[in-house]
């Protein structure tokens, strides 16, 4: 009888692959067979997985964004029985940023991803589909907070909510870029927050 | 008597080459040749200027800053004999954005920088050199207005400095992205200046 083989774990394994490429020398210029050679499977094997480099960078950034919904959702269920929304918004904002080892590896794999993305419209629709949920999620935090008073009602708007995905976009670039610690970008960030709540 | 050649404006039909790649198929995996074709010379030729391809990208990283730089000096230049430090800031910012063709190039040469740079300290350099230089003139903008009586002085910091760069920054990315329209950012950006001269 043929070993039943788990397809989504290889897959993720493969990612796995490529994430540490991300980490390391960057995906710029990196072929499958180079993301075969680290895997330690060869290219015929990655093929049967992923056809293309963007199938593959598409499949490890979507697995890398789920880890970290995964890891704020734990961060967030971890706090008080009823979290503020101000403390679910900052729980949330703050994952965001690269302030250890894997969620600077998953702004890598963003970073890599944001370079082919500007230009080929099938990876574009990850982010067109992806950003309108986050800034929803965001929203209805703002929305949550107006409602209790912790907030005025004309903040609690999607332009906030985009206002607040941008300030964390830049702020992950610029540290990734060594312009600035993860430290001054979180302080950048309650600045901010604590401006929104005033 | 051989022909005096303009180095400097050779160079620069080469980063323009660049560009032109940047703004249609995107620079991962373009290579010299590529670009030397793109310019209508041999590699040879190209390698005479440049020796690799981070060294070309930073030339024409640099050329695109300069342009940027001196398309948003004479915009400020063209406003009223002495702008407010507040509509010089909006010029700024919204200079910086992705609203025309040419900073739209700009932003994606960036945006291949971007993906090289996080992995390579001698390209990072130059973010780590610019950066601070563009948050220096901003704060120096943010403390104008505060001796004006135009802003609270605990909002003339370079805190505040980065949070805008970083917030146009992430506004730009996600243009790019298709995620927002330019007009959409630059309401994100006007609704932020509002709220911080309040």
């Amino acid at each position: 009888m043929p070993k039943k083989v788990d397809h989504e774990a290889r897959r993720q394994e493969i990612a796995e692959a490529l994430w540490r490429i991300a980490g390391t020398r960057g995906l710029d210029g990196a072929s499958l067979r180079d993301v075969a050679a680290e895997a330690g499977i060869s290219l015929g094997r990655l093929q049967h997985y992923f056809h293309s480099k963007d199938q593959l960078l598409l499949f490890a950034l979507r697995h890398t964004n789920r880890l970290a919904d995964q890891r704020i959702r734990e961060r967030i269920e971890a706090l008080t029985d009823e979290p503020s929304p101000r403390t679910v918004l900052r729980t949330c904002l703050s994952g965001m940023l690269p302030l250890d080892e894997q969620s600077r590896t998953g702004q890598l794999v963003a970073a890599a991803y944001f370079a082919r993305a500007v230009h080929d419209e099938n990876l574009r629709a990850e982010a067109e589909d992806g950003i309108p949920k986050l800034r929803a999620f965001l929203t209805d935090q703002l929305r949550r907070a107006a409602e209790r008073g912790e907030l005025s009602p004309d903040r609690a708007t999607e332009d906030e909510a985009m206002l607040l995905i941008s300030l964390v976009d830049g702020l992950s670039a610029y540290v990734l870029l060594d312009v600035q610690t993860g430290d001054e970008a979180l302080r950048v960030l309650d600045l901010h927050l604590g401006r929104l709540f005033a």
